[in-house]
């Protein structure tokens, strides 16, 4: 199987006075390729009144080239790994044969409290649901 | 009484291509102007685990001049009326001497419930702490 | 003709703690479907090195129902006025059959120089493509 | 030495659905550290009508803690290298006593001409400027 593909276009409000979109956003992209990965698998990341959560426990990406208003771009999603509590994501963003950044997102699995959040093991659907998305399934 | 005044500068991800500040963002000024008032007057907006929110009604601006990037400006503040259930606050941004937008937004308070949100009476302690920063005691 | 359609999904970050839409999110989206309108029409609101730019004087709406993260919705779009220098866009936000917000933005034909940005008048070719737009053509 | 210190309140905006600041807000307040230390050493980042500019080529994080509406917290900001044509930035985030998030940011100093941009060496002035704030300094 091969990577999960989200297609977008640049928004002039995501560019800054560079003229390019501002680098921040690329993370935003690679978050909505996820949400979109997640869909794919028939889930949601954010259930209506559901106590487990996703924050990221650290992002990371190399920029290589720029994207511009109203262009065209794909990104091109994985995940990395699927472990007990954390989700580790995979991004390229592609425009045509130009790769504009390569990126990494790693997700805990939260339940929320009164006393706040607390790692808690990724549930069995999630696993089962997003087991083809993996870059084992992809190979 | 004079207007309630909040001071801020220009950051780099609110500007856009054309190398001035999004108009969106005017609007996040303004709602930041509201914020600072509300903690001047010993409130916040958004109490944990308050059942009481405040999502806008309307929102409208006029933009006279731009705003770039590292400019210092202001956002003078006052509320227009005070009412049962909703709150309008009035907004100028001035640069300087320039004004360089003016603005009004209207929030409702709501009570949030299994069924959604429900408009409610603004809470006494509310009016009386906001009562300082009307129109009427500003004359 | 009926209303220019642009259609678009709620991304997370576009959410705010209240679990809503933010506000000034709106008015992206309005911006979002002007500029997919432009594309339609064959056109680009920020030509490359185009010495032409379209600020926005005023913007205003009035929301009317909540939007949230996932949730589909459709921006209908009209040129409410297509004048010498200026072109005033009516937008209208629904999902499914709630109408989510109304707004309008009206924007300038500016000239960008040395000195600043001009008024100016909206070129021929601009005001042909875009007539089809416009509320008279709807009607 | 020690760290250069930015400081600053979380905005409702800022926040998600999670009711926490998004993960690439924290990248912007990186950003807005970084050019609050550029503006200390008497330099601006974005000089109006200069042929320099300053894209990221890698950034990365680890959030540790969330951050929420209204907290107050601290940007601590130094350059950990100060090369011929690229600066990367070391930041941590600290609230009270709590590290929210600890970053890196790397730009490249580039030339903008007609055919796009292209990597040159960081001005002489730049580098006796920013020279206070690398680590080798702070120790």
């Amino acid at each position: 199987m091969s990577d999960f593909v989200y297609r977008r276009r640049v928004q002039f409000a995501e560019t800054d006075l560079a003229g390019i979109v501002h680098f921040s956003v690329i993370f935003r992209y690679m978050e909505e390729a996820e949400h979109a990965l997640w869909r794919a698998a028939g889930l949601s990341i954010a259930e209506r009144d559901s106590d487990i959560g996703w924050p990221r426990i650290s992002a990371a990406c190399e920029f290589r080239n720029p994207l511009r208003f109203e262009e065209e771009f794909e990104v091109r999603t994985r995940i990395g790994a699927l472990k007990t509590r954390t989700i580790e994501y995979e991004f390229t963003l592609v425009r045509e044969r130009t790769v504009i950044a390569v990126g990494t997102i790693t997700s805990v699995c939260v339940k929320k409290g009164q006393a706040g959040m607390r790692a808690t093991e990724v549930p069995a659907e999630v696993v089962r649901r997003l087991r083809p998305y993996t870059a084992e399934e992809n190979s």
